[in-house]
């Protein structure tokens, strides 16, 4: 991988040499064949960079569900990630809908158990699942805690170490997985939106929080809203960005729509009322809720009574959540 | 439970013996006691007979996904078993569908994966999920295979050694169950239907040719369709039920359908046709499907071009099962 970011730099910059070369001594045909191999070799490694292996691939609501594994520059190891294919995707480019899952889980969770194809085959929508952290980096600690390390990448580019080589989900989040989306699949590149669940809502949030206009929606199943107030966050934060305080603020979606500016943003989160985290203090929604009244940022946020922090509640709303999403990304 | 069994056979018997007793002899009020005590007696054994332990309680779908822990008589185990509540159940009284899973799986697969509460609730129908063998009866070779013994009781009840005490599923999930389910829980008695998926949707298949009336509608996913013609069910039925053959065609959906007689029963059935099971020959759907015809019992069949084995075949599809289902036992 570090051979291939070298060739994407520095390949240009080595074509352009050689035609120089080529013109200035008139040596054409050696030159010509010369350009042709370096050329051959840039396209070989470009394309190993980019390269998928499909896990499994499984017909679902009419189009297809997929795993995939790739190298990732980003996170320095192989990832895998979940992509939903609607009947629309075989013949037109489709938006793409992230989804950001909670601790502990994988690319799997989601597509066995949230039951969001149908929907997304109705509105012609790829949705795009990342695993939650990277996985197998042997770093010392990386398996002690199911709240920190693997499975709780906590969507953060860490600046400490031992993580900062590969705990840089959010880059790879936001910068690495649409382009490598985008490269291999039918889809329109404007068209994107973000949602998740806990963890993986609070990801959604700050996504969106920081790059103005870059999703057209983002919406969030109980979404952990204020991580520099709540244990999960202060644990995860000071692992990954240090003991400063000032540096959480950057990934804390409460702090984040306070400074927002940009085009309006209509948030919708599910919450649910007898959930285990919010009685906790993990997930806060007041506290973004009443910076987002003080913005004047919409929000439409529905407690649900009975409702935990489970599955069967993503399951029980996540139509309602493809079609939030729908109406901004088929807009 | 053995002991339960016959205080509950014994117990009516006991109470008329105790009271002639009194009378004759004068002894009224020694005799009450002694009434009062034996009937608190059977009380007790009665009620731990029929005892349910919840294991687990979610909020899903406007209702509840609920799983239970018994003591089964039939199996002398322990088993759990997963019930849907639609909102509907908390005002009346609503129809019961049984879903009979396959091999390997737990109460658990079909609860989490297959999405059917949404539309469970929409019909107002209960939805029982049961596990699919008996478990933890330390019989010798009970794990040893994934399609024999632990999670492949296959429905059948075993006449052979050492299987005989506690592989009974069929009994199990076709008077057991329903007794407990009825006693337990806000269901109308004389409105239930089966279905199931692969060895479950045998399961559903033969419950429902067994007992004619019984079930008011019945389908099934890529069912073992004629397990006495495909290797699964050669080796189970050998298995649990010796090596004479006639005694399997007790258990097998095409040698049933040959013979029935009973109510009209509209069967709908989905198949994956890239299925590799299908092309394995251990479903043999052609196989029923003749002797369906032959017998004028009307089966729609879905040979549905793309579709694997798996849950995300059944997600696809389970709307259509539920609505199946909802038009009989709603009518």
């Amino acid at each position: 991988n570090m051979l291939a970011e070298w060739a994407f730099r520095s390949g240009p910059i080595f074509v352009k040499a050689l035609l120089f070369f080529s013109f200035t001594l008139g040596q054409i045909t050696i030159c010509s064949i010369l350009m042709l191999f370096f050329s051959f070799l840039l396209f070989i490694l470009l394309w190993s960079a980019m390269a998928l292996t499909q896990v499994s691939s499984n017909k679902c609501a009419g189009g297809f569900q997929k795993v995939f594994e790739h190298d990732s520059t980003e996170l320095k190891c192989k990832m895998k990630f979940a992509i939903y294919l609607p009947p629309k995707a075989e013949t037109d480019k489709c938006p793409v809908l992230y989804w950001l899952s909670g601790l502990t889980c994988t690319e799997q969770n989601f597509i066995t158990k949230a039951g969001s194809q149908l929907a997304a085959a109705e509105h012609g929508i790829i949705v795009v699942a990342p695993d939650t952290s990277p996985r197998g980096c042997n770093i010392e600690g990386e398996d002690e805690s199911w709240d920190f390390g693997t499975g709780a990448g906590f969507y953060v580019n860490a600046t400490q170490d031992p993580w900062k080589t590969n705990y840089r989900m959010y880059s790879y989040v936001t910068e690495e997985l649409p382009k490598l989306i985008n490269a291999n699949f039918s889809t329109d590149p404007d068209r994107m939106s973000i949602s998740g669940h806990s963890m993986g809502g609070h990801g959604a949030l700050i996504c969106a929080l920081k790059n103005p206009g870059k999703y057209k929606a983002v919406s969030a199943f109980a979404p952990i809203c204020n991580p520099v107030q709540c244990p999960w966050g202060q644990k995860a934060f000071t692992g990954y960005l240090g003991a400063d305080r000032s540096a959480w603020e950057a990934y804390d979606a409460t702090v984040l729509a306070a400074s927002y500016s940009g085009p309006q943003l209509d948030i919708l989160i599910d919450q649910g009322r007898d959930d285990q985290f919010l009685s906790a203090s993990q997930l806060l929604p007041d506290n973004l809720i009443a910076v987002c009244s003080e913005k004047k940022i919409p929000v439409v946020f529905r407690l649900q009574p009975g409702y935990d922090h489970s599955y069967f509640f993503i399951y029980s709303f996540i139509n309602d959540h493809i079609k939030h999403h729908a109406k901004y990304l088929n807009a």
